[in-house]
C-alpha cells in the first residue's frame, strides 16, 4: 500500500464556517497561496452555493493557486453541483465534494428519509457531479455513528458510481481511536472495490481526539487527512493540521509521508488566527505559545536539568525560532513582565516600572525588541538594585 | 476488576508549573475547595522542597480540604520525601508522590546514571516515604519512552516497596495511543504483583494525544488519571480533566465511572482560566466559547439543519447554560460590559474602549452577537494584554 497520505484542508471551508471567522475572497486567497506554499494537496475552498461569497472565493482560489486540487462542497443537489462545477471552472484539478447522511439519527431526522433512498441519492449526486468532468470525493455524512453494514454498502456503490476518494466523517466528535480505526478496517475487510478509491478520514474534536482518530484511520489503511489549520471549526473544531503532520513526522516507524513543508507551519498559525480571529491557547499542541517553552519551567524550580531530554519535536522544524516573539513600542507592561518572566527574571512593582521606562527608549530607538535587548535591560535594574 | 476510575488532579502542580501561572497561596487553596466540590479524588498540591510557596500551599491546602487525597511531589531524595512529609502533617489522607527516571535517555543524561542504580534509588525512595505514615505514589519518569521489560521490572520492584499507586507517564508527550495502551497492558501481564497497586496514567498533550492516551491506558486495566483543568501545564500541557470525564461519560460502554460532577466543570475552567491567566481557545473540546454553539454555523449557511443531530453532549451536562441573550450593533457599551461580566469578564477603561469597538465590527457583519463572539472578543483582549 501506498505510503504517502494526502493532505486536505478545509481551513477556508468547515474551519470558516464559525462566527466571526468569516473571511473576504481576498484573505481567503493569502491564505490559499499560503497553503500551496505549505504543501497541502487539497484546499477545500468554499460551499459555492451557500452564498455569492463562497462562490467567488472558489472561483478566485482556483485561478489563484496551481499545485494543489481546488474543492468545493456540495449537498446531494442538482443545484449545488452545478453551481460547484461552475465555481471550479479556473481550477487545474478542480474536485467536487459530495454526499449525504449515512447514520440513522441522520437518515430520519435530518432527511427526512430511509437508507434505501439516500443510498441512491448518493449514487446518483456522485454520478451527477462526474458528469461534470471534476474529481469527485463523496462524504458519508456522521459515518461515525452509521451502522456499518450500511456504510459499506454505501461506500461500495458510490465508489462503483465513480467516487475517487470516499470520505468517513466523524461528524459529531463521537469516536474513539480505536473504535474509529476499527470501522476503517472494516472498510478495507468488507467494501470488494474499496482499492478503486481513496479513503479519507474527516475527525471532529469534542472530546478531544480528532488527531488520534485521524492517525487512527490512516494506520488502518486510510491516505488523506481532512484537517485545519490550528484545529478550527464548528464547535471544537476539526482535526489540526499541524498535530497530524508532526505525528506522522515524529513517528516514522508508522512509514506514513507527507508533502507538507513543516518549517512553514509556525507563521501561517499566526497568519490564520489573526485573519479569523481566533485566538491559539498557549498549550496548544505545536503552535501555542507555550509549546516550545521547556526551559521556562525548568529554570524556576529546578526540577528539570535538561531541555533535550523533553523535546519530540526541534521547535525549528515547525519554524518557530527560539527568539521569535518580539516585542514594539506599543507593547504593554504586562507583555513585557511575561516575556522577562519567560526569560527567567521575574521583575515586579517600581523595578518594573523602571524596567519599562528603559525599554520604550530602547523601543522608541528600534522598530522590535528582542530577547537580548531585554537580557540587557533586566541586567542592568539586577545591577542598579543591588 | 473494578469499574471506578480516580481523577487525580495536579491543575496546582503540574499545571501551575507554567510562566505566567504562579498563584498565590490563597488562590491555590480556592482552587483546591473548588476541586473537592467537583468530585477530584486527589489533589496534587505542589513540590514542597521546590520552594517555601509550595511548601506552604501544600500545608495549606491539607488544611483546607476534607474529601480528596492531598499529594505533593518529590524527587527520589531524603531531603525533598522529608520536607514533602512535613507539608503534608495536616492531611487528612496525604500522599507522597515519589519517583525517578525510567527510560535510558533519562537514566543516561539527566541521572547520569544506569538502569541498576536509579532501580535501587527507586526502591529506596518508596520504602523510605512509605516509612513516613503516608500512602505512596511512585512515578516513574518518561515512561513512554522506556524499556519495557526494565519498567516491568522497576513497577515490580517499587510495588513490593511498598507503592500504593504507580504512574506511568508519557513525560514527552511522544506516544501514540494503541502503543501507549499496550504498555499498560504488559504491566498487567508482566508484572506478578500488578493487582497490589492502582495503576496511574499521566499523559502530555506535545502530539494532541493526551486525551487519547489516557483514555487508552484506561481501557487496558489502568484507574487513575492524572489530568489538569483545561489541559494546562508545562509545553502543550497536560491532559484536560474535562475530555477525560466527559468521555467516559459518553461511552458508557467502556463501563467506567468517575466521580466528578460534571456540572461543575464550565465555571471551574473559567476560574482557572482567570487566576492563571491561562486563556482558553474558543475550539476547545468541552470548555471553549464555541464548544456548544452549533446554532450559528448552521443559520449561516443553511447546510446543517437539526442541532440535535450534531450533538454528542448536553450543554447543561458541564454547566453551560444555553442562554440566549444576543447583542446587536445597537447595543450600548454598558450592555456590552455587563454582559461580559455576566459572563466572568470585568473588562473596563481602555480595554473596554478595545473590546466594543471589536464588537462593532463583528456586530455589523452578523445580526446578532451571541454569547460565544464575546468570549472570543474577550479572550483576543486576554492574549493581546499577555
Amino acid at each position: 500500500m501506498n505510503n504517502k497520505v494526502y493532505i486536505f484542508d478545509t481551513t477556508l471551508r468547515d474551519g470558516e464556517q464559525v462566527p466571526g471567522c468569516q473571511l473576504a475572497t481576498e484573505e481567503k486567497i493569502t491564505i490559499a497561496r499560503e497553503l500551496e506554499a505549505l504543501g497541502v494537496d487539497v484546499i477545500e475552498a468554499g460551499f459555492p452555493i451557500s452564498s455569492p461569497g463562497d462562490f467567488l472565493s472558489v472561483i478566485g482560489i482556483s485561478r489563484a493557486v496551481k499545485e494543489p486540487v481546488v474543492c468545493g462542497l456540495t449537498r446531494a443537489k442538482q443545484e449545488d453541483i452545478d453551481v460547484a462545477a461552475e465555481a471550479l471552472r479556473y481550477a487545474k484539478r478542480g474536485r467536487i465534494h459530495t454526499g449525504i447522511g449515512s447514520s440513522d439519527v441522520h437518515i430520519k431526522h435530518k432527511f427526512k428519509s430511509n437508507r434505501e433512498q439516500v443510498l441512491e441519492q448518493g449514487v446518483w449526486a456522485v454520478k451527477y457531479a462526474k458528469s461534470k468532468g471534476y474529481e469527485v470525493e463523496f462524504y458519508a455524512e456522521d459515518a461515525g455513528r452509521a451502522d456499518l453494514a450500511f456504510l459499506a454498502q454505501m461506500i461500495e456503490a458510490t465508489i462503483a458510481a465513480g467516487a475517487d476518494v470516499v470520505n468517513i466523517p466523524d461528524t459529531t466528535g463521537y469516536c474513539l481511536p480505536h473504535l474509529y480505526g476499527k470501522r476503517i478496517q472494516y472498510l478495507f475487510d468488507h467494501v470488494s472495490n474499496i482499492d478503486k478509491a481513496i479513503v479519507s478520514v474527516h475527525c471532529h474534536n469534542d472530546l478531544g481526539m480528532a488527531t488520534a482518530n485521524t492517525i487512527s484511520g490512516l494506520i488502518h489503511g486510510a491516505r488523506q487527512a481532512e484537517v485545519t489549520i490550528n484545529g478550527i471549526g464548528e464547535r471544537a473544531g476539526n482535526t489540526s493540521l499541524e498535530e497530524v503532520a508532526m505525528t506522522l513526522k515524529t513517528h516514522q516507524d508508522l512509514g506514513l509521508t507527507t508533502n507538507i513543508k513543516s518549517e512553514k507551519i509556525y507563521d501561517l498559525s499566526k497568519l490564520v488566527s489573526k485573519m479569523m480571529r481566533m485566538p491559539v491557547q498557549p498549550n496548544k499542541a505545536i503552535v501555542g505559545a507555550n509549546a516550545f517553552s521547556h526551559s521556562s519551567g525548568i529554570h524556576q524550580d529546578g526540577f528539570l536539568k535538561h531541555a533535550e531530554n523533553y523535546e519530540i519535536i526541534n521547535p525549528a522544524d515547525v519554524g518557530v525560532s527560539s527568539s521569535s516573539i518580539v516585542l514594539t513600542a506599543r507593547s504593554g507592561r504586562a507583555a513585557l513582565k511575561h516575556r522577562l518572566e519567560v526569560l527567567g527574571h521575574k521583575i515586579e512593582g517600581a523595578e518594573l516600572d523602571l524596567v519599562y521606562e528603559n525599554f520604550l527608549i530602547v523601543a522608541d530607538e528600534k522598530k522590535h525588541v528582542g530577547d537580548e535587548d531585554l537580557e540587557i535591560l533586566a541586567t542592568n535594574i539586577l545591577v542598579l538594585s543591588r
